[in-house]
């Protein structure tokens, strides 16, 4: 045999790719009984019951064979009027492809424009996820640090025009935004658009808690200024709004042009998402308004017991709350480590947060906590982290 | 505006995106009411109640949450089980990663094995979707077709040797194959083991026909000679043996010491496997035994149907039954356009068959048929056919 290991047979770049350390974290809390884990984007909730009891009815009517590589007519045309509904615009069923979760949604997006050592300009902190499809493909993330102050987290769309090159082929931005809540305004958007149209960049929009906001309706969406054949892409999932983070289930509103590509590149990805999966998507698009409302109800006052709380504890620094999203992100004064201050939160008080590091540079002063959990289970967690936060 | 569409904006490679041409047949028959259809590996068969029923519990158990990438405890210690009863040794749990397929399976190895120009060596004829994930990432396909006699198809080992060269980090192949029902023997394997071995190559081994083997208990594997960290990848699937094409479920067999990376990659890709769904393939591993074994049956029985019937027609030549696998591949004397003969044969009969030209250069005088059909549906879909191929 060779003195090799197959870790050593690996394409050098998968021996750098990036460790998804939110998912590492929750390994920690296998073995605990008394874990209150704010450190995932995921309620409390099981998927309502209407949404599994729809997949259940379409297993047993037989839908377990090959299906539509772009999703099943069903879906793709309730997305199409439900998308239409929420920005009030024509969204074309040539405009939408199912995928398998959020995270395909955004592997697949790279797949299909980045070339090794194309660039990516990422609008941070962020989802750590994205540098990881980025890294599959050989592509760079170029990194656009917001700013904060007491109004919140700020976009200087300026620096994402200075940090484009040669070789950028994407903007990546999270709004409502994972973890800040921070929401690109009207203005941003358009400036955006004038950037990726006058040098022919894509604008991939990570728009997963589109739902998830307190303020208004429905966040702002570059739906809402794109035309058809723009190069824009917007990830959505059903994970968030709807509770079914376990099902892998999301959609891509992009140019009607790129459709038959993104047909093949399903057909390679996943060859599709399981049809009896797609029939509960249909219930969750056809029904499941009072849910979402359900849900953005539960964030919202989530929202406020942890920011209550956390502004009680001296350590802790929060200029704003968040108005959409699902988590909070705070500061802690004198903190240098996050990772570390999350294990000794996680050992002490069963309580799991994720790292500000995961999401940013210079972002290990932070800790990140999901709001989506009961108001009871909030409570707990923050009487329990409070002493170590003061 | 731009004056480039999305279509223009997108990577060069995508221009150039292999066409998936089985799954695009099938759109002619979305609108005949009238179609069998052999151009899928799929059976005519809805997955068994007692796999659906396992879902329908774990929904209802509300198993609805995000889970363990590489798949839960209980799926991966089945599977090592199983491979452990199947291949008579240890198959450690470490070495098993569940799936969104087997071609999501196909699409990781090659994520972790490629860099842009990196080559693998493919034996031919083959499923085609393999060119797929390696013109996604990149690499180039070089074939190695082989030959065809009164004995059935038969692969020159020397030929993959000598196609290996600098740039090649894998050598794929299929056994039992698809189209060819073809069957690596246990020298063959020893042989490209030790190549792979000696020039630090991986074998990306597609196993997913197994168990659909009609002349021993199950097919040749990597697995009966490999070593642990030996650098083979073997690709399994749920949606052969146990019918669930639809449920997008499979599994690698992998050197352990990728399982860190692997379950990054995972993440990156879909992020896992609906945990509802892994619980239907529990149930399929552990209770499905009867089900595999009818399925052979159905399999076998569909060989003879559709060779006993092809062998009467006088334009076919079939040199020797396949003892393995999903398809009849047949060659038809004087056809030289084999799509063209499938769209022929459909417009005329409603039966769908794949052409030679989609799994190797050269091939367009064959077409391919699945013989997992019920035996009413091949007798009837062989005497519709006959005219058009007497």
């Amino acid at each position: 045999m060779t003195s090799r290991t197959g870790y050593a047979l690996m394409r050098s770049p998968m021996h750098a790719l990036p460790k998804q350390n939110i998912a590492d974290l929750a390994r920690w809390g296998f073995e605990r009984t008394d874990v209150i884990p704010l450190w995932f984007g995921e309620s409390d909730l099981t998927t309502p019951a209407f949404i599994s009891k729809a997949a259940g009815r379409a297993l047993a009517d037989g839908h377990t064979f090959y299906t539509h590589q772009r999703g099943i007519p069903e879906l793709r045309e309730a997305l199409s009027k439900y998308m239409g509904r929420l920005y009030r615009k024509p969204i074309g069923v040539d405009r939408i492809t199912a995928t398998s979760g959020g995270m395909a949604g955004i592997l697949m997006s790279m797949e299909m424009l980045l070339q090794p050592d194309d660039n990516v300009v990422v609008v941070e902190p962020v989802w750590p996820n994205i540098q990881g499809a980025i890294h599959i493909m050989g592509g760079v993330r170029r990194s656009v640090m917001m700013e904060t102050g007491n109004d919140g987290w700020r976009l200087d769309v300026r620096k994402v025009a200075a940090a484009c090159d040669a070789r950028t082929r994407a903007i990546f931005l999270a709004s409502p935004g994972n973890p800040t809540g921070w929401m690109v305004t009207a203005e941003q958007q358009a400036a955006l658009l004038d950037l990726a149209r006058s040098r022919g960049l894509w604008i991939v929009s990570d728009e997963v808690y589109t739902r998830l906001v307190y303020d208004r309706p429905v966040a702002p969406s570059f739906l809402d200024i794109a035309e058809d054949e723009d190069p824009v892409i917007v990830i959505n999932s059903f994970s968030k709004s709807w509770a079914m983070t376990g099902w892998r289930a999301g959609w891509l509103t992009h140019p009607p042009s790129i459709g038959e590509t993104l047909a093949q590149v399903v057909q390679y990805n996943t060859s599709g998402t399981a049809t009896f999966i797609q029939h509960a998507a249909v219930a969750a698009i056809n029904e499941g308004e009072e849910f979402v409302a359900s849900m953005r109800a539960r964030c919202q006052k989530g929202r406020d017991i942890a920011c209550d709380a956390l502004e009680r504890m001296p350590r802790v620094r929060l200029a704003k709350r968040p108005s959409g999203g699902m988590y909070v992100f705070f500061e802690v004064d004198g903190m240098t480590d996050s990772l570390a201050m999350c294990a000794k939160i996680f050992e002490r008080t069963g309580v799991g947060l994720a790292p500000g590091s995961a999401f940013a540079e210079g972002c290990d002063n932070y800790l990140r906590a999901c709001i989506a959990l009961s108001p009871e289970k909030l409570d707990e967690a923050m009487k329990r982290v409070a002493p170590l936060l003061s």
